[in-house]
């Protein structure tokens, strides 16, 4: 049996249709130019601001700065968000600059007061409900009075370990505890990143910038009570510990190698729990030469599920989930949203 | 390293903190029992009214239908919803009762007539806008008249094959094109659904229910359609074609068994295209026996993905992806939905 339909998609008010909307970008390191990069195909986004305190950037168009041909190639990047010129209302900037809330803070809530909806790549701001409630609730009046809406996303936290379990919850009766194992292979990243999890360094280095603060990926307790939250599980604690990933024989890392007994990388593990029954567990191995990377989801509930996705690379992903998460920032509720408050995201548009 | 956050998780106005809300259950077959009893364990929602046309059950309370102990269990089978007793503001009405749009179209309007917030499986309002254009026009304007959220939801449609793939593809810098395989064992669902895929009988017999429309499930061209809009992806045409699944020896079902050369189940798949290229395949197999039973999505895109879900058990992940739903279908704006345009849903509420 066989049958067509062929009619024309009805769109009505769905965000495709919508006006064009002007995003200005905050912060041109990696993560900023990979999202601007990603947002060159999409016609429904125009660039109109590049902002970054960097001076060997300042006064360059984004063109040269991203050392390709994007669209709005002409906007030069300036030093602070004042320097941009009009924007059209509803205007969002996108924010990579930053894990600690407190830091960032003032640049956001100036984006905020200057009328735009902000996303983040902040991983503190993902959900800093829990863990900065202070801090949390006067970035939330400010979103409210400015009619905004303020978002951290990303892979990781806002995505993998948060928004795609809860997403996987809603086909279950009930759920009881939620585990995700997250495995990247450093080696194909980015080499601030390989830095970031002390690949190369010695046990006793690597113990050394973990006490410094200088080894450790930011945001697997917000995600923790992310899930907690919109789960309902009851977590009273969430418990994170950081242990290295050591080589036990030399694994090749570019052009070098990294000895037997050095560190390929950060084993990660946060625990939310209830009178000692764990309720999410959240697992991350970053390392090098870690074999086949994937993100496994599994929910003891009722009936249960286990999830295994392959392709959800860091640097990419995070670009593409803030670049997707655009059209809809803009419909959600004004105030500081965390991703399970935001409906699926549209692409390519 | 190891740090601990203990503060207690700030809701604010998350969803979870609201009143409780009034459910009014329409249609008591096995999927409209099914939801009931997992309402059963949820503080966030009251049964406050319950009705179905058959003799049967009117007349008899909740908790005898289901034969279980449940909360509001004092509630009375009526045979019409002007029968239901008074409800509170933000009501909404879950709807289980029929595939067809057109058929059920006058109990969706008369529900969101009455104020209530309707959520229904029938399978066509997933997504009716490409299919049947003029009657979602007039559902939409039905419930932004007065003020309400109409959404077709369940597992497929509604989850599946449109819901996940979208959520999947806001990690991608872009996709060219989506890829569902659904895989389901008839063997292990209730006796209709065995029924409804033909299990048992002969290809001449499967041929003729094909050709009365007996036998299909309904929504793989809406889910289509979900993920062409959500997507962007250019569809002009959908097309659905219907198989049986022969037994190649005999397969045991329950007390009895398939013999040789008889139906297993169905094999339907539905391609979305432009000029002759595929760009959504939807693939679905339900019959007696079949191994592994799994959701695979893969994203063709940049840079790709794969994900493979076991455990989206048919009726009760349609049961459990409507009770999720309610939460979040209070805050989405007023009218026809799709599951796309609705945040993620909360659980154990």
């Amino acid at each position: 049996m066989t049958s067509t339909s062929a009619a024309p998609p009805v769109a009505e008010d769905y965000p495709a249709d919508g006006p064009v909307i002007d995003v200005v970008h905050v912060g041109l390191g990696p993560i900023g130019r990979q999202v601007l990069d990603f947002m060159a195909g999409r016609s429904r986004y125009r660039t109109a601001g590049a902002v970054d305190i960097n001076p060997d950037l300042t006064g360059r168009t984004v063109n040269d700065v991203l050392g390709a041909e994007v669209a709005s190639n002409s906007v030069r990047v300036v030093e602070t968000i004042t320097e941009v010129g009009p924007v059209s209302s509803g205007a969002v900037a996108i924010h990579c600059a930053g894990s600690s809330l407190e830091r960032v803070a003032p640049v956001l809530t100036s984006l905020m007061q200057a009328g735009f909806h902000v996303v983040s790549t902040c991983e503190e701001l993902a959900n800093p409900w829990a863990i900065q409630p202070e801090l949390a609730a006067s970035l939330d009046r400010t979103a409210q009075l400015n009619n905004v809406v303020l978002l951290g996303t990303g892979v990781n936290p806002g995505y993998s370990m948060d928004y795609l379990p809860v997403v996987l919850a809603a086909s279950q009766r009930s759920v009881r505890a939620v585990s995700v194992h997250r495995v990247q292979d450093a080696g194909q990243r980015r080499l601030p990143l390989q830095r970031k999890v002390g690949a190369g360094l010695s046990e006793a280095e690597f113990a050394e910038r973990v006490r410094e603060g200088a080894i450790r990926h930011v945001g697997l307790p917000e995600s923790a009570w992310i899930i907690d939250r919109a789960l309902n599980l009851g977590c009273t604690a969430v418990t994170e510990t950081l242990d290295p990933i050591v080589a036990r024989a030399p694994v090749p890392l570019g052009s070098g190698v990294i000895e037997e007994g050095r560190v390929l990388g950060i084993d990660q593990l946060v625990l939310g729990q209830r009178d000692g029954v764990t309720l999410v567990r959240l697992h991350l191995q970053m390392a090098v030469g870690l074999d086949d990377p994937r993100d496994t989801v599994t929910l003891d509930g009722e009936p249960g599920l286990e999830s295994v996705i392959r392709g959800l690379h860091g640097d990419s992903a995070t670009a593409a989930v803030v670049v997707n998460s655009l059209g809809r920032v803009r419909i959600a509720p004004p105030g500081l949203r965390t991703v399970d408050e935001i409906p699926a995201a549209p692409v390519n548009m």
